[in-house]
């Protein structure tokens, strides 16, 4: 019997994968990991030469990102078929082998995983290892801290409506946002509106080596889908 | 010339801190953590048996945890001298010496270190290492995903008032309380007021021998300072 075991990565560079990931990952004979089509994938890019030379590779690719609103009924549909195909597949495998699902940043924290770890929990053995998440990461490339005393934390993803991201950021300390690609100039006036503009940065793939650091105002105009917004939070301070 | 660098430990479980965690942990010759005086200390604990036999270590005891309210002056004072005179002595050392600060969990996510940094990092080199989260480690714990799809995540401390507990509560899809302690009543009554009892769990000690995992309904009368409560998100799920 053998099972599968989902390992966050980190946010990016291999140095912050945790010891048992990187343990996991340099041991696996099974490595399954998602991916946009035709790209090489983030969770992939991350154990760059690390993976044992004999390991089999499971690239589950979405069969849709961005082409369909997600609140189009086909763009569930896809999704679920593929979700309910990988599980299969995965399943299957864990009758006699243990499988490593890499997954970027935590695996419970927006982590296209727990799809499966719905799917799969029934059927077989699941283990999940936590991982530092992209915020995390991104908010240290910042160089000042996120949260101070008992200052509110509120994350979100950028898909929500301009009102509501402007109540949002109007009543949190600080401020993660999440998903921001192709609503970057609605972030920007949901926080002008909210009066933190000036306030906020944005990290283009923190930790990674071509990471980049702007106020989120300064920010150009396209930005890559591994982007965090932060607003930090400015409590007690003793 | 030396410099200061604060390595995030991770949840508690010495195999979740990061790879680079861990070499500068093994290769440190000058180490210093924090800790409630009197007790060795988890951040200590974390690298129990992991440190040179010939490392130089420094605990900063805090003069005051929960003797004095943080709404005393007294409370504010003795701790910003306890921050100035750590300054001075690491400002000092790092002069000729590398000295690794030890946090628990992620430093710049509610870590005390920040009130050092903010004192240091126009007069030495500071380099932050990111960790994983004591939450990331306390959610993985209860075999559920805290954010799905499009989920908001509010990060609060049980330290506010019931009112804005409740209304915290009522107005996020995931919910994690930190800082739990002598707060556990407040925060059961916030939670029942906002209808979401029933779906909260409290982790006490997460990632640790000792974990224990239980609803927040049924939690003990008293729990451990290392405990996080969580609410799950219920978001889009294909």
């Amino acid at each position: 019997m053998g099972k599968i075991i989902c390992t966050g990565l980190g946010p990016g560079d291999p140095d912050l994968m945790s010891v048992r990931a990187d343990r996991l990952v340099r041991a696996a004979t099974h490595v399954a990991y998602f991916r946009k089509r035709g790209y090489e994938g983030q969770a992939r890019r991350i154990v760059n030469g690390m993976l044992r030379p004999d390991a089999t590779e499971y690239a589950m690719d979405y069969p849709v990102t961005t082409e369909i609103p997600v609140s189009d009924p086909e763009y569930n549909r896809q999704l679920a078929a593929f979700y309910d195909g990988w599980a299969e597949k995965l399943a299957f495998l864990a009758g006699t082998e243990t499988v490593l699902v890499l997954c970027e940043g935590d695996p419970f924290f927006y982590g296209s995983f727990m799809h499966l770890y719905t799917r799969l929990r029934d059927r077989a053995e699941v283990e999940v290892v936590p991982g530092i998440t992209g915020m995390s990461g991104c908010w240290t490339a910042t160089g000042q801290p996120i949260t101070w005393g008992d200052d509110v934390l509120t994350v979100v993803t950028a898909t929500m409506s301009e009102s509501d991201l402007t109540t949002r950021a109007r009543e949190t300390d600080a401020l993660v946002v999440m998903k921001i690609g192709r609503n970057l100039d609605k972030l920007k006036r949901a926080l002008t509106a909210a009066g933190r503009l000036d306030d906020a940065w944005l990290v283009e793939r923190g930790t990674m080596p071509d990471q980049r650091v702007h106020r989120l105002a300064e920010a150009p105009d396209k930005v890559p889908y591994f982007s965090i917004a932060v607003v930090h939070g400015q409590g007690r301070r003793p």
